[in-house]
């Protein structure tokens, strides 16, 4: 079934090899695959010509490996329209997906000068803080924490819990968040992020930074998001 | 300077403390920061704080560490924004940017089967396939490994040097792009694209897919690109 004479490395046509069959659904998410020997044998590879196949399937988290049991297909990585949506909560919650959240933290303090810069407000200026643990499906995905200036939105810190947190600033505040601009990042999880995701420390995350703005496009929201990047992707289409 | 009775933790206030004085430009690019003792004494905090704000500094890419010198100033960030550009080409020429490209691989082969599927193509049918690593201002930013079918560009294959595809494709083959679906996904470097890319293997990197499209909606393009984490990031403008 591979081509030895192509200029297609081995590796490569068996992990596309492989990748069409998940797609296919020839294996359930959770279904073993054949072992490196079998593979090896069935497609007369050498191991390290399967082992390097997996890998890559791996480390784009078509399969998982289980120690001592062998590869298993992976859930597919959740996706989320960058544009469509940018609330968690709505972009999820009206797909099959259930959606929860698990406070943290929740504060009112002095901004910091970087928030301060981003909220347009002074260094000293009080800030409402809450960082929140975001699950889909009971499988904790994102930590975010969100910086509001509190003179917009007084008692927030008050509040038991948010699950939506800009539905919550229309229903109490009349505050409508209109546009916003983002910015992302590809990097390693600290060990405290890492602990709150269940993910091994260093594993690669996207930092994603928001500012949301009003309709006056006053800036109300500086929000710092640690999205788990071996469960999600993100999806932008381009015109 | 920072506030021990703070709920925020002290070497969070040092970090957003020493990146504000980043921003401002107090130190210039390249310059040596403080050294730990010295920020140790100057904040009277101990140098595990230290170590940890500036470990999170250098995972955002705001420093970088050199060996038996301490943490310099790190070139900000390349940024390239999701939707206004998605040519490197074109989003980089026209700023202060010099952007170059190598080309790795070149070859008229049958696709893979995932590549078909994106392609809307036979499983067997010729795709010609081109591996670029592309540098700005001299530095290996981007691997991209682009599949068309070879049917609609007869002899793509054959041209010694592309440095901008779509340019090319509108220039000899009259193939206009109109719209593109891309995926992000935040991934570890396999030991090939970090060798290619100059960066230590395991870095977290963007693995890029995009299918693009003609006006007609043909599938003509897809696109696998690995962007360096430590050196990009993406922004985009929501509504």
């Amino acid at each position: 079934m591979l081509d030895p004479t192509s200029p297609i490395p081995l590796y490569y046509q068996l992990k596309t090899n492989l990748l069409d069959e998940i797609l296919q659904g020839k294996w359930m998410v959770g279904e073993l695959l054949p072992s490196e020997n079998e593979l090896a044998e069935a497609y007369q590879v050498s191991r390290a010509t399967v082992r390097r196949a997996l890998a890559e399937l791996q480390r784009e988290g078509r399969i998982a490996t289980r120690k001592g049991k062998g590869s298993i297909v992976a859930q597919p990585k959740m996706e989320q329209d960058l544009l469509r949506f940018y609330s968690l909560a709505r972009s999820f919650s009206k797909g099959p997906h259930q959606v929860s959240s698990r406070t943290l933290h929740k504060d009112k303090t002095t901004a910091d000068p970087v928030v301060a810069r981003h909220l347009q407000i002074g260094s000293t200026a009080p800030v409402v803080i809450i960082t929140r643990l975001r699950y889909v499906d009971g499988e904790p995905i994102m930590l975010e924490t969100s910086h509001l200036p509190s003179s917009i939105c007084p008692g927030l810190e008050q509040e038991i819990h948010i699950e939506a947190l800009y539905d919550h600033l229309e229903a109490r505040y009349g505050i409508y968040v209109s546009r916003a601009e983002e910015f992302l990042q590809a990097v390693a999880a600290t060990p405290e992020e890492a602990a709150h995701l269940g993910i091994p420390r260093g594993m690669p995350v996207f930092l994603v930074e928001r500012v949301s703005y009003t309709p006056e496009d006053k800036p109300i929201e500086f929000r710092h998001s640690v999205v788990r990047g071996d469960r999600f992707r993100y999806k932008v289409e381009l015109h």
